[in-house]
């Protein structure tokens, strides 16, 4: 196994964009609960998301939702941000939300529909050209409920036009990156249900049109780090929504379900140069926290995340490559789970307080008043959420 | 094969009692879509199952739910229906929609939190009381989203304790229902997540607790068939919650997703009496209508009950036994296939109208003009949802 | 919804070749069960294929495998099978049954191995030469059972280079198709687990490398029509292996499982040309009778084929286009249904006759007395099966 | 967190019982592969066990399978075992390799069929009075492919009647634990589907009567600690069998595929006084290794499931209960996570050679030269398997 003082360089590199409706309320379908102390506005979403950073050194940037995100002057949006440490980091188009979308958005059978969507996603790139973001993340709710409701290829070749037209007003710098889900809202068919046709459709778009893979968006018992290595391979995994589930898209925080399989993702992502220094996949939060507090909730993600990756560096890829090489399964398997078994807790602590940072960023976090603040300053208002 | 004429005399048993939510508006997470007409009152939400009733003769009762369509007075609520030709029939005890249950409600670990559930089920058996009411229908939203979140046996212990006391406030002639769930709202952990957990605690509460089987809230694969063939066999299969899915609990039209399914189930219903006279299995909806109009929805899925009842009544269940003890697989097989194959519309439509019903009662609906007349009519005010 | 006799001119273009394997012994790692009159040559299992045909007229071939199905002869082969009147069909090659490919076979770490899974292939190419068959159906077993044990990037690329190598060796009119499947032999990960990765793969190739359907083989709740869809609009779905499922790749009769969802793929080939007379697409079984008998297993299979297929030839296009462009999702939805829910059965036996084939293959062939022969005849000797 | 000298006292009780087939060779219904060294007869299996033992010192006995371990003298193979450290434990009666069973065993249409499955039972019962084997472990194959073939209500009466008889035969300290599988072989209905069936059934038949649960017998996403913290709470836990998988009945090394799910099973087995000095719930695994070498195999599954259990074992259950009364689901999982994060290994090395033990069991075994004794001492015979 390698030391801890061998994987720090690449540690360094590691940076995980954190999603500024984490910080909104969020729910199920059942009940969205809120709490004191919920931003209203896209403002103090930055605020919380510099908390996260100022304690763990892992989130400089913060992802934006349009409409939720809207404000009338983006710069200024920069500088609040940079005021904070932070970068305005992807932009997300979301289409889900309107009445318009009901029977889908870049897929609809309806021209006038799918052009306001497109229209939607051209005014993102605009405001990616003022926030200096790279990435243009799209995500889709579009599909269909019941069997015969859509056109199911009529909505392939749809969907391929509206994405051209979006691509074609990209800059040089920008990127496209393109969700699939496997289900939720639609229940019968998704349009981008899987890496596949994410891949198909980023193909056909060109280079600068990447996939991104979203944790929680897969058919039970799917192989996550199997697609991570082949996209990979094929230079076209441009993201990663991070998250975890035990039975659907669960929005969970990242390691919390399976830890192991964050584990033998982040080992493939490393094997694939996912974490080198020249590339440029990233990585991102993208989930709920419904009942535990947000902050707290986003540390304990990106803390996660930090923990995997440096199992994962530890992993002693010589001897491995040799085990497998001599079809010895358990030497191999051993391999892998001693990097996995090994508690790094106590090294990243003390590396932590080498860089400025606290050894233990949760408990600084909470002893830091922060929380009880917000709760007795955002009083009144409407507190951010989904339908904010 | 019998003949049309043989079945129908069981054919009339069928009644599927529809829940008042369903006229209301729903949806997923992501957006709840409203349309023209939607009810703004437990009196307008009536007034659309009367509209079902009245096509298929197929549905003389409404389900509540409470707290959603808590009225002052239910003797009036109950000849309102009356007057419309309905019956008021179980209720259901929502406790997912209060801050208070964030945590839980009849599995809480706080014990103020609890009581308050409990006491929430006892003003609903007072509801009953007035209503003439025989089942108090019990779905839980409790559970937890991370492990060590609750602990998972001290739940179980608490969750019998409620149940104790809600049971002991039944009338002689009512009954507990109490339904299970796989996962949703609960990401980790539900405190009833299947058959055998219902079982284990209706067993113990008494002759008049009886689960209720929803088809939406199984694992994937779960052979459904099989837990009500157990569960008429044990003498506690209570209740239906129809709707279909083709993932997770999508609560879409019963039989929708999977018409062969709803057919076995309904072979297995018959099998173990639960379509005979003395029956007192209740079969009802339990479903959304997110996207698709609401009240042709519902009379789409009654048809879709009575058609598929009509098909496994039709099964030659002598011919069946005979191949079953013979182990002739394809011939028992056959047999079971020749019933779901035969198209029962032509002779359902015909003995629809020997009854005074329309012989196509979805078009019949349709044209009635009733869809544009709530859409004038009910302008204003605030339409019915799951959080209203 | 469209007549019978419209449809019969497409009905006729419906061929579905049988396997050579489905006639031999098959099981579960439990047992494998053997019968009466199982064949002991690949001729009696030509003879066996060759009723399925005389029966229904809908199974003029019959797939190969090798090395079970290995000859001396393959002209006499091809005479033999057309004195019955049959063609040989698709060669498949398998290399799941040699202690050599423990570790994998095209995608193996050792070189002599994929240099002795890669010859194999070059052998069944010359028998396809000898044979006259277009396709070579490459099904792998490889993956790998624990984390760690393989590289599995390292894998792609050896299985790219693999099949580079065999479909240089194909002719102009010959064609390799690429299974996938989500696991099973292998229970961590699998070379080919998805249709992304097998049309990644067959991309790379060439024009004459397609995708091969089985669907059995995919993840819980995948849409399988959807695949179908997309893989036609890409000109990638080269053939079907049709089989029925509950949970895993049960390999049931087609259509046993899920009849609607059989439904729904026909619709989608259909929709996409599949079933044109220009179509190159190969419709084939690929399952096992463990329990029944065999050859009416293979009957019923092709039956349901055919009986789902003249129920989405039915389905009125025109009108579901409509419904689909005015968003009308039940009405789209109930024509889709209408389509499904007709009995074609009896249309189907008066057709039959018309060609001169039995209104009722299934009790013709059972009251021909061939399994009775067989039974009597084929004593002694090996009974084919998977080890054989 | 406690210390590990807190726990030492406890983990003193942990003995995992390993299976005699596991020693012979497995494999899928693709390919059994032969390994140079595997037991020829029941003796050897012994022998082998002995190994595991010898090294881990945490698998004091073995389970036998009848028919596969049939002897004429079951005195003389208990003192075969005892001189070699080892008991002989339970019994399990398989009833799926006979031709006869091909439509069931206890739960078979045919009377003869049942008599004969049931009179193997009383077989089983007599051996175990020989070998004073506490358990008959019942895991039956039986069920049905397709839909109609089996009469689901009925069987489950048959299998009451048998199970009765069965139970009747068992003397004052003798158990009949009873396992459920989702499914396989059966690929439509399961006898004994879930826990929910075996709990009805064992309550039925007494106080001696107990469920076992196999981890990997359940649908996918169910959580397999919810069903131990109910069985426990209800008393009727008797027996686990471990395995691991990533999508079916995978059979792979414990902890190998989820170590954080194992992790939570021992939580709530100590939990529910499972891990107790007056416990009497049995741990065994059950599991196969196809391609990896068997003795390493068993003995990283007994080691991994000692593993789970130190950090079961440290988790600090005071605070946990602490945090769950507060609600404070971050807090509460950060308990649950720090024991699991703890790496146990260096501090089990040290344990284990106070002991007597090695260190590093698996080395020193690897180094023993045991297995390449047994590949040159067993030349010939016939392997044992699951055919043999």
């Amino acid at each position: 196994m390698r030391t801890f003082a061998e994987i720090t360089p690449q540690l360094e590199n590691l940076a995980v964009e954190v999603p500024s409706w984490a910080y909104g309320n969020s729910g199920t379908r059942f009940k969205v609960f809120s709490t004191p102390g919920t931003p209203r506005t896209v403002q103090e979403k930055i605020d919380d998301a510099a908390q996260v950073h100022l304690h763990t050194g892992l989130a400089p940037s913060v992802a934006l939702h349009i409409p939720w995100d809207s404000v009338d002057d983006y710069a200024a949006l920069c500088r609040y941000a940079e005021d904070r440490g932070l970068r305005l980091g992807t932009v997300n188009s979301n289409t889900f939300q309107d009445d318009t979308y009901k029977f889908g958005s870049l897929t609809a059978a309806d021209p006038s529909v799918r052009q306001k969507a497109i229209d939607h996603h051209l005014a993102c790139v605009d405001i990616m050209n003022e926030t200096g973001s790279r990435d243009l993340k799209i995500w889709l709710a579009d599909g269909s409920n019941y069997p015969g409701q859509n056109d199911l290829r009529q909505r392939q070749e749809t969907l391929a036009e509206s994405l051209a037209t979006i691509y074609a007003a990209l800059g040089d710098e920008q990127r496209l990156v393109l969700e699939y889900k496997f289900f939720e809202p639609a229940f019968y068919a998704t349009d981008v249900p899987d890496w596949g046709t994410s891949y198909v459709h980023v193909s056909e778009l060109g280079d600068r049109a990447k996939v991104c893979l979203d944790t929680g968006h897969h058919a039970p018992g799917t192989n996550i780090e199997f697609i991570v290595a082949q996209l990979l391979r094929l230079g076209k995994l441009g993201a990663f929504d991070f998250n975890s589930r035990f039975y659907a898209d669960d929005d969970l925080i990242v390691g919390a379900a399976d830890p192991f399989q964050l584990y033998r993702i982040m080992v493939e992502v490393i094997r694939g140069g996912g974490l080198a220094p020249d590339s440029d996949l990233a990585f991102m939060l993208d989930q709920c926290h419904n009942i535990e507090d947000k902050i707290p909730g986003q540390i304990r993600s990106v803390l996660n995340v930090q923990e995997m990756t440096a199992r994962a560096l530890l992993l002693d890829r010589e001897a491995l490559t040799k085990a497998q090489a001599a079809n010895d399964v358990l030497a191999a398997n051993d391999i892998l789970m001693d990097a996995f078994y090994t508690d790094v807790r106590p090294e990243l602590a003390s590396w932590r307080q080498t860089k400025g940072l606290p050894a233990d960023p949760m408990s600084t976090f909470l002893e830091s008043g922060y929380l009880q603040q917000i709760a007795s300053d955002r009083v009144g208002g409407q507190q951010a959420g989904w339908g904010a």
